[in-house]
């Protein structure tokens, strides 16, 4: 067997290999099974796989292998590191997607980052206030219920999720579309530090010195989608790749979210889009992105519903008291209503009395406020 | 069998006896069958189903129908007329609803009104001004194409969807919660005449003289979705009124829309969440809540989708060329796509050899323009 650093070498220069993209690299990988086998395999087999003749040459003088070497010396010098997909640290969600990177560049504290639960928040470069105010809003909210940030460092939208956990106190994750010694744009220098001091991590799949190319950019955002549990989109215009990014996380089986906006506003028209059109779920507040985690993240997060005391137990919650604000009517319903039994809205009116306008009122309330949940077929149960 | 107006009596004098509201109506009307059979019905026999002695004293002496007879007259020279439960003309979309008011006092042409498709744009009365746009030009659009706008004559939202309808030239029926002789706003007063003079018409279930007492204003609220197709709710505080009409109008089944705010707007709290939690329809224009309605309708007022010549049949629709301006991959999606066989995405990939990134970016391009449609599993077809 190699030494590690021998199949990193070959995993970083097939990463670095001109023409040789992350579809090819995944085409290559079907048919030879490792870096290693590609650059062991003859030239004609290569040419069958269609790779354009400027890869075949490099792939079989195994022409960047010294520059790949070079190049973990030189990540290590920025206090990064690399990381290739078949490393057990490899970012388990990101291998489960379509296509992963093969290689990862990584800076700061990537591991505890992405040990949490990670959400991206992302959307437009040029957005409203409202939009930038959301997503510091969410992110904030969000990074202090230990929700590990992750968004594109751009301008606009993605700059104001980082901020919003910085704020916090929590930690973010900075996927670049350029190399790992780039920020872009510029003037996010000083956003790379503080998410770095801040515990946390800027990552990528580019070679150093990288430039900031539009045709990166959709793969930074499937690296950002795959790393990540949900997506919450929060401004994205019409032909926004904001709604790329929502659409790839969908086909990477991620949650996707969005915000809504004014629909006279052209900045919402893509996340109005998303929730009306594309089973985006609608976001007006943290919870809301909270609720739909896995459930045992969910219950650790999530306040428990209106109630004080939270007791376990079907006797006990039967016994639970109504809390002492409601009104009339709400209370005559809640005391109807147990956890383990739907009752209909018929069965409601008749046992109550109230009017259905009286009722409607009084269930809608009680449902707002998370003490009783509405089923299908208006049947309603007390909520745990 | 007795006279027309004798039967008409009978049911205005039950709708004007003081304690009978809507519901207890609807209780005698159950048990007794009819308004005449309620007026020959022993006291002890009214007393048995509950109801208050001031109610049985007034049915039992029949002390109303005089004063029924005089209102109809008094209507007459409104220039308005009182319809009853069991005319032929007695709106049957209303009557199919639970607890359909007996009476129904109306002026202006409202049969006409009623006969085409209504689609009520109801909202809050403290509302803002991009509330009030949103009102104004989905309500202008919608009339325009003849749809007749159904609102409550209040202020905020429902004066703006009233003038949205007069504005394109179209009809809308204004609901009362008061009698038809009274108008509430007062500063109303000019746009109930502007609703008159366009062909558009007044309906109020209440006796007249019946002032604006806020018990009323929600059975005025089941008559406005109870008379339209769908419910278009604009704007909506957390505890809105207009909350529960969402509601009601959910449990009359009929579509409910909302319109999707700005999430740091307390008007569009209710509005989205209704959305979010209530199975509300997201609208962004228009032709989100024309596409709802029933197919016939839908069909005769949406334009067809993004192609010059619809033909029908399916060869001609296989032939159907690709629009000019579509881009080299959309053109290659939309090539390979027909309208009546579903293609998986993974089959789109291999036959057109685009990255998942690319051919996701066309494909949302293509469903954007409604070219195509996405089904279930990651499906693709023609729309036609």
């Amino acid at each position: 067997m190699l030494p590690h650093s021998e199949i990193m070498i070959s995993w970083i220069a097939l990463n670095m290999t001109p023409g040789v993209g992350p579809r090819v690299t995944a085409r290559l990988l079907e048919h030879f099974g490792s870096a290693e086998a590609i650059f062991d395999a003859p030239r004609r087999e290569l040419a069958l796989l269609r790779l354009p003749s400027e890869a075949i040459e490099s792939i079989a003088t195994r022409e960047l292998h010294d520059r790949a070497e070079a190049e973990i010396e030189r990540v290590r010098r920025l206090g990064g590191e690399i990381i290739v997909l078949d490393d057990g640290v490899y970012p388990s969600l990101l291998r489960e997607t379509y296509d992963p990177p093969v290689v990862l560049y990584v800076r700061g504290a990537w591991a505890e980052c992405l040990d949490r639960p990670c959400v991206a928040v992302v959307g437009s470069r040029r957005c409203s206030t409202y939009g930038q105010n959301a997503a510091l809003m969410l992110s904030r909210e969000l990074a202090q219920r230990g929700i590990t940030i992750v968004s594109g460092m751009a301008r606009g939208i993605d700059a104001a999720a980082h901020r919003g956990a910085l704020e916090a106190g929590g930690r973010t994750v900075g996927v670049m579309g350029t190399g790992l010694d780039q920020v872009y744009p510029r003037d996010h220098k000083k956003l790379a530090d503080e998410v770095l001091k801040q515990n946390g991590a800027l990552v990528t799949q580019f070679p150093l010195g990288t430039p900031p190319v539009s045709e990166n950019f959709p793969y930074r955002n499937r690296v950002i989608s795959g790393l990540s549990l949900g997506v919450v989109v929060v401004e994205a215009a019409e032909n926004s790749g904001s709604l790329i990014t929502a659409r790839l996380a969908m086909e990477q089986n991620r949650e996707v979210f969005a915000v809504p906006g004014n629909i006279t506003s052209r900045n919402s028209f893509g996340t109005n889009y998303l929730i009306k059109g594309a089973g985006a779920k609608l976001v007006q507040q943290w919870q809301d992105v909270a609720s739909e985690l896995p459930a045992d993240i969910a219950a650790r997060i999530l306040p428990p519903p209106g109630r004080k005391a939270k007791k376990k137990g079907e006797l006990l919650d039967r016994l639970q008291l109504a809390p002492a604000d409601l009104s009339a009517p709400e209370r005559a319903i809640f005391k109807l209503l147990s956890t383990d039994t739907p009752l209909q809205i018929d069965a409601l009116a008749e046992n109550t009395k109230l009017s259905i306008t009286q009722l409607t009122s009084a269930l809608l309330s009680l449902e707002m406020r998370e003490l009783i949940r509405a089923l299908p077929g208006k049947c309603f149960v007390r909520r745990m």
